[in-house]
């Protein structure tokens, strides 16, 4: 058996541990990244995986997916059927994703299975893919280190007189050839981004519809996040925080480029954030509070006076880490009310970054794997602020 | 007042006319699109639409939204009391973007409004949005000149033994650099897409799990469609259907290159496409039916004898043409069993595609507005298949 199935198989198994201490008979998947996870491949259809047994795929498209259990369909409304042909009853109580389905597939769903009971899948598959398997951790570590190739050529990138898009479309050229895969999935249907942001002087406190760290104006009014067409000038920081998408596992990290001299008020802010990843570093481990690693973050920088530029200045984001992995915002996520604690093998990206006005964002933001006793840094990169 | 204020009030003016024919008292709009299209600014939030009256909008990010009729809100639940203050009555029924609204807001907003009926907002805004307003209709010609600017570029960017991918790759970057904004709006959870497919040779043939007219295998197990690396070679097709979106409006055009020479057959089921591309200048305006417009189309692919070729071969899409506009897959669909008709200002994409074993994808696809008595091709640019 092969590695990635071998890995497959454990992922199913841990999701069935998880149903057995339900009184779900089973759970109906049908979103593209949790089918991904579950099966290694994405169709269009629906994985059925009961809460003893094997799973069951039901597939619309395409034609020709190769594995066992397959049947062909074009309506969910033929799946009781064929249940019933294989001898396997049909669930009585059944767990839907219903943070993914859209409302009118949940009740066609529903209609077609007419469960006793239903429960939440999304939850549950969430939570179960925050702790990543060993093949997981080495998607993510080929991730970073990419993604750490592709930051040691930024400064290649600039050329006096560059806008912040202009410098970001040159990112995204690099990340290409080493293999970005392009998209960047987000949890949320409201989550619009595109292979990351550049964040270049005030724009950086541009406040945005999204539920990111930090916003941007954008460059278009369908699109208001990130690089505003801003010219890079004396004085200014470019944070740069574009996705480590190198293979479905994503990586997330942010560095700060100065433009010429930029004030001393910009770099000891740096320096704070630098100073808050080595204080995580001494607390973080298996057990810890998220939502304390929030507060320990919040006294230092309220010791350090920078509470008003902390995460934006205008629209300041409530949270400074969050898990990643197949989505860029899964669990755990560092915040004042979070109720997760830290385990072992859960990935999680850290970002305290301040908002100097007339200056730009600053601070750090790395992507961190849970270990045994602490936290390991998968993104080892310089954390000065770069000069261009 | 600005040419796109008042482009807007029509819009809202519009759908207020669709809901005076229904018995709802209005409808709460929540999805990216629908905002954008109501408001000309995305939100994370609700617009209230009433039947009679003045829209509101329920604002929880970006701070600073500037427009009347704003509250900032932190959860929905605050809506009813916020209406109540303004003295106007909570709607008793209420259209919700069923087809958007994931299962738990929709029954969070239900739990809000306690409306006595709810209805369809999406299939309303659908349709709504299909037929365009004259600034709409000038945002897409924008869309098409620089799409056709993009691909008088695609010549330049082959080399003696590039990639699929790399090439696909090279005209990404000149669709950023003359302005498209990245993100490729689509209708459906599960449509995951990334400026379009470039699918070269046999890789045309490859299924994949998305509703495009053709598939392609893709890169990564991740993003399973489109270029896949395969290296350009003598006696290949490489069709190139990236996307128009050079404003918030998509175009969606469609050209073979050839390497070295090509076999006559290839040659001959292009110049079908070209064919029956004439015949539907021929025949469309506003009145024809759409299903009429595809079987159309297949009595000319039938009679060519090239219907295991036509849109696909080991899965064949069962459209030949779909609206265009915020989202790539907009009503009209041009299908055996549509239902709509062609009208004036509508805008769609029509694409008679022919997969050739051993050789490659050929057609092209065009982006066509309904005039009031015919139809308007807006991505005009060479036809006949392009030598690399």
């Amino acid at each position: 058996m092969s590695i990635i199935d071998n890995d497959l198989k454990i992922r199913v198994k841990h999701l069935q541990n998880e149903l057995q201490k339900t009184e779900m008979d089973g759970c109906l998947i049908s979103s593209n990244v949790n089918i991904f996870y579950l099966t290694g491949m994405i169709f269009s259809g629906y994985l059925y995986v009961p809460t003893e047994g094997e799973s069951h795929y039901f597939v619309k498209r395409p034609e020709g997916v190769v594995c066992e259990n397959v049947d062909y369909i074009y309506k969910p409304e033929q799946i009781p059927n064929l249940l019933k042909n294989k001898g396997l009853k049909l669930p009585e109580t059944l767990l839907l994703e219903v943070d993914e389905l859209v409302y009118s597939e949940y009740i066609r769903l529903q209609s077609v299975f007419q469960p006793k009971k239903t429960g939440n899948a999304t939850t549950l598959m969430r939570n179960l893919r925050s702790i990543k398997t060993q093949f997981e951790i080495e998607q993510l570590r080929f991730s970073a280190k990419r993604h750490i190739e592709v930051y040691s050529e930024i400064q290649k990138c600039y050329r006096k007189g560059i806008s912040d898009l202009d410098l970001q479309i040159e990112i995204e050229y690099i990340m290409r050839k080493r293999g970005s895969i392009g998209i960047f999935r987000a949890f949320g249907a409201n989550m619009d981004n595109f292979m990351g942001t550049v964040l270049a002087g005030e724009n950086a406190a541009a406040p945005a519809p999204y539920d990111f760290a930090l916003g941007g104006a954008g460059n278009s009014c369908a699109m208001p996040i990130g690089a505003n067409g801003t010219i890079l000038k004396d004085g200014m920081t470019v944070m740069v925080d574009m996705a480590g998408n190198f293979s479905p596992y994503i990586t997330d990290m942010s560095r700060v480029f100065s433009v010429g001299k930029i004030d001393q008020k910009a770099i000891n802010a740096h320096n704070v954030s630098l100073l808050i990843h080595n204080e995580l570093k001494n607390i973080a481990k298996p057990g810890f509070s998220c939502a304390e690693l929030y507060n320990e973050t919040l006294k230092i920088v309220e010791k350090e006076n920078l509470s008003p530029y902390f995460m934006g200045t205008t629209q300041q984001a409530k949270f400074v880490g969050h898990g990643i992995g197949l989505q860029i915002n899964e669990p755990p996520v560092l915040s004042p009310r979070s109720k997760e604690v830290l385990q072992k093998n859960m990935v999680f990206a850290f970002e305290p970054k301040f908002v100097i006005p007339k200056i730009g964002a600053v601070g750090i933001e790395n992507s961190y794997l849970v270990t045994d006793t602490g936290i390991e840094n998968l993104t080892i990169f310089e954390e000065n602020i770069i000069p261009f």
